[in-house]
């Protein structure tokens, strides 16, 4: 490999920063990386605040400032921090020079008012969220070689999006009739932040619905499969497990179809993209099959009028979902095979 | 109460016929249980099969057989066997007299070619069939009072009817449109014969989808619930819990209608039964709140449009889903409160 | 039953407050219980803050104050506060003639010196530590029976105590050995109060030891045994499981004793002591056994020299280990039978 | 690297066979492997048996046989098999120039007598006995790079003798006192083999202790930490989580000493060693820092007197357990970084 470029990554305090560092150290791009945090606790590497990262690479941590990343000489950062904090510090890197990928909400609408309808935050302006690209590699791959702005998608919309958009490109669903998908996560989706439902003699032996209609991922699989949000129905619930969500997804075809054609059809769309693997007619994947790994897998029954179809669509919340997706965008960007590291 | 009649419990050995011995334990009419089992191992008490009853009451054991069922002096007995065992069994106990509340699928239709066909199992004579009545108080308490023959109904069966029955009845389900139940279960609902799936090590940390458009609880649900099975979509999902099922349901309404009007509906349905709960609008029952209970709990959450609605149904599948609500209809054939002992 | 004593039950907002009000729902007495809880936030039964209790009974809440549980006639009170909550509370409430049942740790010693030390908080007046009836009833039964004040022990300190004193009584321990307790809990154990390491993230798939040599139960096990502090090694582990103890205790004996003596021995101390369950030499209890009742269960294996022996000791540490202790030692003083509703 | 030389994996329907190929198929050497398997069910690829591991390499599958593993030029031979396949393949492999090792017990121990009386198998031939390296690179890494045969160690066993050993060594514990090894194990530790204590509803929310005073690896522990079986205790107990074992060990010490002192000592030990980790002196890691992880985290707290020591051991029993240490002992023997791959 040429002369490693220099990475931040910023905010690994989370599950999913955490991840992203994990992958990172394994990367062989990772050497290259610093990592920026809030409050370092004055920890000069990432092991001093995490033991269990000990003998896993070296991994420098610095204070979260502008001033610091620009100090690092950062050519690429992944900002793993909340909407706001990403939206604000995106446009400073980026007018420096400096490539983002970011795994917050905030630049994953072309329209500024999505945004602010369903997260009740000032949107950043027009301008970024107009260059941003939505960092779905099997859709986007030609444009992230490019992109200077990745958003990377919301774990529960990846799973969605790869599952339906393929139908309606193919233009087999029934006009006007609901997709409807019932979506099921591990708790690290849910964030690291302490709440009373993810406290583990709540959660533990349960299982519960959420958010039902009002979920901030629905605009996203509206706007990323052009299925409308009067079309869509996207639910949501907490599974007492750590890591993966499997989404099982409803729709009516126009007419009738084989489960040959219905497997031909994903197999064709991901024929040369090594994350998504396509499961025999009538075998489905699990949770298992993709936990701790950047996969997404998709298998599907198809009832014998041909027009019912459940697709069901796993992944790895962290892995596929958010930072192994990152990463693998950063391996677009940076001209890397898209699974370096993965 | 009055003298106890004596009860024979047929079957302990799966979890369904063990949830029903802890429940009749503890149940008033308990002390006059006799417990049937294939192999008895010499045991004369229940808790020299499982040390983990000892000390939970007298529990004297029998080998299995009519001869021995009957010579028991029974007046009721509970068939916790596999569906062919009690197609066999309840005959010959109701032509000697003795009412049965059965918990296998064998009794559930009206229409044998329906059972043949889902079960691949001959059915039960018309007679029997005929006279059967299906095991949901809620709905069929008038004939539970007068019943000989009680088929107790599928835990998923149960969990699905309650929610969406009341919606039928009222007519407000929009005509053709699709009602999708995606229910998830705990792993005690799978039962007790060790499997590949089953196994600790596979289930752990996992989620899988499976018999999809092919589950024999379809039929149940279709009959009881007046929904055809060309609109039913029915799916189910193992869960990494031992106990609980919760099951999202996808439905159409044929016009707007208020959460008010919603919650009336279902509140009015259940008014006089004590094990269904409804949940205030926009607020959902979680698994947590009915394991290790006889309740089921409805809420549900309506859109903007008040259109589309979605119910969210909770219950114990060994509770209200199979020994809970045999020992309730229990109750009612023994003109005993309905929710004595649970 | 008689005319029922009004009975006050003060903090429900924890487990194990919970717990006790889900028993008392369900026991004779029950009926004339009073929760007091220090927000009520306008609710006038306890179904109303916790929507899963509807159903189950009758329980109005109150404001917590001394005044009002005085106004409610009150004859017992269970408290289910924080150690310096019941410190103050109970005082107040026996000068008034109310018998007090308490649950936290504030009157299990009766050196003032020993519970200051180990919780770093001011003790009770002398006075009332020494009036203090500690409220294990398998060896506590006579005192209890008359008592005005019970300290319910610790959840691990029952598991280890009834394994261990028993063995101590006989004198069978080599003398200066060391009893060497490792004792794993499931998570309700350590409180409702949300903490990192209980963030189901952390504690799903993970095992952690915490509070070697350093855990508050420690005076209470040695001073109910006989075994000094220094001769007694309890450490603790907090397992991925909401509910159950199981502690592994490793004794050497100053001669060699078959395992027919063993199981004598714990027999004839727990012969009339209905909560207290002893398994055949060579067979062990599991968590899954005890879980949801009030059962100890013991067993043990004596290795072939004869000396060392392991004992098994499982309880629920919110049963025995808590709240289901409390209505067994209510009931001890309320002359009812000692398992009455549970 | 060098040209690749061919690997044979032979067993991989097991949890450590599998874990095994998934390190190896990201493992530099990897590509150069061949799969053996009893029954490959017409599979000519891993992926085929396995659709989990498709997109994760080449992995050509061949029927299990000597000739096969022959026939694949295979320098080194893994043996994830069964102690009496492993006892039979060894020989005839080592005897064809093959370096073999073995992940099962077979080849752990000098005598012959002691395998036959803990395994109730025929041991293998003294020879193979006496020519066998135990795989445990912190103690063996120089005959290691020199072995034929590698008897990887029991992952019990690991997790004890790298906490138990550095303390023999320094000769600080008291003569004649107990070590007394009281350990917990994740399921998949148990086998992949359907068993009724394994089924996910009887483990779930379940803690059992079993094996007392019988565990296989007792021996294998007395062996390597010089601890005579009389000295040892050592018990096991089943977590209901799928990986990670953590070992709490109660050692006396002949003479007070400090924490400093103690975790100098263990530092020392395991300066050049990277898969080894030493927690700062009160801190204690969890399962969870060590899952999907080949290392070994060892911490320990001292009480006051500076004699009574408790070591707590973690590592994954996959990983450092069994199949990661194999590819640890792999890279030994091919002169690669201790941690290739890992």
């Amino acid at each position: 490999m040429r002369t490693l470029q220099p990475i931040a990554v910023v905010g690994v305090s989370g599950y999913t920063g955490f991840e992203l560092a994990k992958l990172l150290l394994r990367h062989p791009a990772g050497p290259a990386s610093t990592f920026f945090i809030r409050d370092t606790q004055g920890a000069h590497c990432l092991s001093e605040l995490f033991p269990q990262l000990r003998g896993t690479g070296r991994a420098p941590v610095r204070q979260l400032s502008v001033e610091n990343i620009l100090a690092s000489s950062a050519k690429t950062a992944f900002l793993a921090t909340p909407h706001e904090v990403s939206a604000e510090l995106a446009p400073q890197l980026l007018e420096a020079g400096v490539k983002v990928i970011d795994l917050s909400g905030a630049f994953r609408f072309r329209d500024a008012a999505v945004f602010q309808s369903w997260y009740k935050l000032p949107a950043p302006h027009a301008t970024w969220l107009g260059s941003a690209v939505y960092g779905l590699p099997e859709f986007h791959a030609d444009e992230l070689a490019f992109a200077k702005l990745v958003a990377n998608p919301g774990c529960y919309a990846t799973s969605v999006i790869l599952a339906v958009r393929p139908l309606v490109d193919a233009g087999i669903l029934a006009p006007a009739s609901q997709v409807i998908a019932d979506c099921k996560s591990g708790a690290t989706g849910a964030g690291k932040e302490l709440r009373r439902d993810l406290h583990f003699s709540e959660l533990d032996e349960n299982l519960k619905a959420y958010n039902l209609f009002s979920h901030r991922h629905t605009p996203e699989i509206a706007e990323q499969t052009g299925v409308s949000e009067s079309q869509l129905i996207f639910s949501t619930h907490l599974l007492p497990i750590a890591r993966g969500i499997l989404s099982t997804i409803y729709v009516t075809l126009v007419e009738p179809q084989s489960p040959e054609a219905i497997e031909a059809l994903y197999r064709k769309t991901y024929a040369s993209r090594p994350m998504v693997r396509i499961w025999k007619a009538g075998t489905l994947p699990e949770i298992r099959h993709v936990a701790h790994t950047n996969f997404a897998d998709i298998g599907f029954t198809l009832d014998r009028s041909g027009q019912r179809l459940i697709v069901v669509s796993c992944l790895d919340n962290l892995g596929k979902g958010a930072a192994g997706q990152a990463v693998q965008n950063f391996n677009l960007l940076s001209q890397l095979e898209e699974n370096t590291g993965l």
